[in-house]
């Protein structure tokens, strides 16, 4: 198996082209897998690697001539696969021919231009190619010990980031999986920074611990709600704060809740501002929250995962303007950054409250040969295992460059105006949101309805009009847009962010909804 | 940029051999970097991705030629990397050559024939192969819509794992990132199905709440502290129970710290049993502890992270018995079945407690067009966003069939009591604690000393030589091993594991471990 010869490190590129749609290449590969006991071989696996980039390179070549949502029936796809896994090895050729034949008709295809849903995640190809080494290398980022250069080109990029976003110093960081984790160490910190010596006694229990209070908008992302759930807070330790106009937090309002709440016993811990909700991409008064949070001593924590990115560019600061006052940060590189799932950056001048909230050394992991202090990251998280995620943030800055990037988000934001503009003058729709980003909230709104939008029928008719919208929309295979509700009425979410995308492909949508918004009126 | 030609596609392979020594071949690719705002395109990712694989394929041919650890500083590497992230785009050869310069020297070498330190993780060739794929799909599963192949090719390989484990049917289950989520979801889960509704209203200021216990022995993985101080139960909620000479929980101490608890006005909630502890591998009674679980009304979480592989093979499932009364279960595919890093699977035959204490769905995530139901695996765990990993297991599962993973675990175990016996007939050494997987617990204990090993000095004397000789052996850069402590006494793990590891190298870990300890004693 593998490499018995020491000093190894085969440097002939011996790969001839390696066709999928045959077997005869890969098929003589197989025979290790019968008797042996090891890894499959190096020099196999170069050849089965060749052969996958193909199929990852012809996917990626075509991924426009999927439709975006594969058109197949919830529950429809298990019994396409055996009910036991094999007893006997099978080949490699017969794997990718399976990827093509069951996997890549049956995925939602996130890499296709067309796909405007949610948020989009770009796995860019530097991205690609850094999971591939990553993949290879297979370390385990949890000590600095266990991957010393995991860890400290993690410190190197969360520094590249905090400093791209125009963050001062005094921010450290970290990178995780998700939003949804960011979030939870940052609300698990602001637990303990309240003085509950929740890590060490738990929060049950305890007189001197009353019911607490985490404050975020009505807008605010369910992470923020279910981080109340796993940290034993429960839902309804989250008060949803009322919005403006525009979506956005009203911070006299906060302030009035934060002290009904501290009158009627409860202890205020936490308030979470959005600087890019997931509904409408509204944007938190920052600035003012922050003076809240300061005045109640409360933990600010800013939940930027998709508009945080919009800060890397200088003249797109605006929105931001008194974030640095946040006691943490999430933004998501692998939303609007163009890093694969999963990467989110997590930002705190407050990383050793971090610590004191979710570190825990047992022997086996105590490293004995240390003389200078380095991070082990997984002190500042609640999982211990952890991917090398590093590599692919300075895979994707260096690629794009930081200038790269800013014109990328430009565009995105360009593109999403140029939408705005076309909805605001075509009577037969209308916008639901202000666009500060790259994400519009839309309805058809048939001119003969405009001024009775509140009436209790006419609302009924437009939420089932758009509802019928999208999916028709959806169903035309070239677009995937997602849907939310704002006051209540049914919205049509055209998020742009998604590198694949183009001009072109953002005014195709434009039309799909027009022609079906005319066809669905009849 | 990328597919502007619908039903693309190409299929001749176009890639020549690529030399990543040499830039020429892949400077002609970047130029799309300087004006445009969209990704590599597809044909450049091509070639940039067959260079990448050469470097992945002459990493895994050459690793063995690494020192396992790398013989850094800490500290010593971040001054390497630039300040800031370049403004202007790089090009990948430049990346590709900063891998080969900068990272590959100054990781530790998870995949090296001599990394028997922690508990392996083996990034195999298929497991390796799928996560290029996974990666290059960028899908998230954190819906069925989001990706209804990941989602159901989830179902399909978990329940292959489940039926490959010899668990009933009843068990459901998910992939998730690690243990630590797998168990914090399972404590959640027992958080919930203790009758607290902590979902909802959380148990700190609750009368009707007392402080929650956990209990698993004294021997089981900081994973679960950790998950119960995430959780907001608190270190101080779990009971850590005594275990036997083996290491193994005991059961009627089990049984008696949770009557005293209860007497004390405490609630007992759930009991972890460990099949496989972290330290030597020891194994819970979990017959005898499913029945006090039973019998106490406690949630039983079964810990099988590395253990549980074992259960693959029909004749070593003898120490299993009873794992089917659990509530749940977690095993990891990344540590004995030579998957990549992250992927857990958690068992659980209460599939809808998982669900009631983390499922929330906000209506930006709620699916408009399901006839069937179908798992929105997100639903089940403390984050959104999921990458693939089904696919993988996939993979994993079928390049080595369930026969070829047998016969691996099959010789890691022989190897680990050729290694034993070895010790056992060695004067100078000492076995530490039974082996009943492939993980062993040594330390030398020079002859003359036999016999006073409780003597004060004579333990501290010990600890120190086997401290020195972990170091010494380590310094060779042939192995690396890790420590832990046994009854206090410091004590050296060999966790035999990865694929890559051959008998040889155990033996010659233990001759390098002989040589040492002897040249330590002069």
């Amino acid at each position: 198996m593998t490499t018995n010869d020491a000093n190894g490190g085969s440097s002939q590129p011996s790969h001839a082209p390696v066709p999928i749609d045959g077997r005869a290449p890969l098929d003589g590969l197989d025979t290790e897998q019968l008797a042996g006991v090891g890894d499959m071989d190096p020099e196999h696996f170069r050849i089965a690697a060749h052969a996958t980039v193909d199929a990852m390179a012809d996917y990626l070549a075509g991924v426009r001539g999927f439709p975006v949502l594969p058109p197949i029936e919830p529950g429809s796809l298990r019994g396409l696969f055996p009910g036991a896994a094999p007893d006997a090895p099978e080949p490699v050729a017969a794997m990718l021919a399976d990827v093509g034949r069951l996997v890549a008709p049956n995925t939602t295809h996130w890499q296709h231009p067309g796909f405007l849903a949610y948020f989009g995640t770009t796995a860019s190809g530097p991205g690609i190619l850094a999971e591939m080494l990553v993949a290879a290398l297979g370390a385990n980022a949890m000590l600095w010990r266990t991957s010393p250069v995991a860890t400290e080109l993690e410190e190197v990029v969360v520094d590249w980031l905090r400093r791209a976003l125009g963050l001062p110093e005094a921010f450290g960081g970290l990178l995780t999986d998700t939003a949804s984790t960011s979030s939870l160490i940052a609300l698990g910190a602001a637990r303990e920074a309240a003085g509950t010596r929740a890590a060490a006694e738990g929060i049950a229990g305890r007189t001197d611990v009353p019911r607490l209070r985490v404050y975020a908008s009505a807008e605010a992302h369910s992470s923020i709600e279910k981080a109340c759930m796993t940290l034993g807070l429960g839902r309804e330790s989250l008060v949803r704060i009322e919005t403006d106009d525009a979506y956005a937090m009203d911070p006299a309002a906060l302030a009035e809740a934060v002290a009904r709440d501290r009158a009627a016993g409860l202890r205020p811990i936490a308030v979470v501002a959005t600087l890019g909700t997931t509904s409408s991409t509204a944007i938190d008064p920052v600035e003012a929250i922050a003076d809240v949070a300061a005045r109640e001593g409360l933990w600010l924590h800013v939940d930027a995962a998709y508009g945080g990115a919009a800060a890397i560019v200088p003249e797109r600061r605006g929105p931001f303007a008194g974030w640095e006052g946040a006691d943490s940060i999430v933004v998501n590189p692998h939303k609007w950054l163009f890093t694969p799932l999963d990467a989110s950056l997590l930002l705190s001048p407050r990383m050793t409250v971090l610590r004191d909230a979710f570190s825990l050394v047992p022997e086996y992991l105590r490293t004995l040969d240390r003389a200078t202090p380095v991070h082990d990251y997984s002190e500042y998280t609640p999982v211990l295992g952890r991917r090398f995620r590093a590599l692919k943030l300075w895979f994707v800055l260096r690629y794009f460059g930081l200038d790269g990037i800013r014109r990328r988000i430009d565009a995105h934001c360009e593109w999403a105006a140029d939408l705005t503009a076309a909805i605001e003058a075509d009577p037969d729709f209308e916008l639901l949101a202000p666009v500060p980003f790259s994400t519009v909230c839309l309805r058809a709104r048939p001119r003969e309805l405009a001024g009775r939008e509140e009436e209790p029928e006419v609302r009924a008719d437009l939420d089932d009009l758009n509802e019928r919208l999208l999916a028709a929309a959806n169903a035309t295979g070239e677009i995937l847009l997602s849907h939310t509700r704002l006051r209540g009425r049914f919205t049509i979410r055209v998020a742009i962010g998604n590198l694949h995308t183009t001009r072109g492909d953002v005014m195709r949508a434009w039309e799909i909804l027009r022609t079906e918004a005319a066809r669905l009126r009849g």
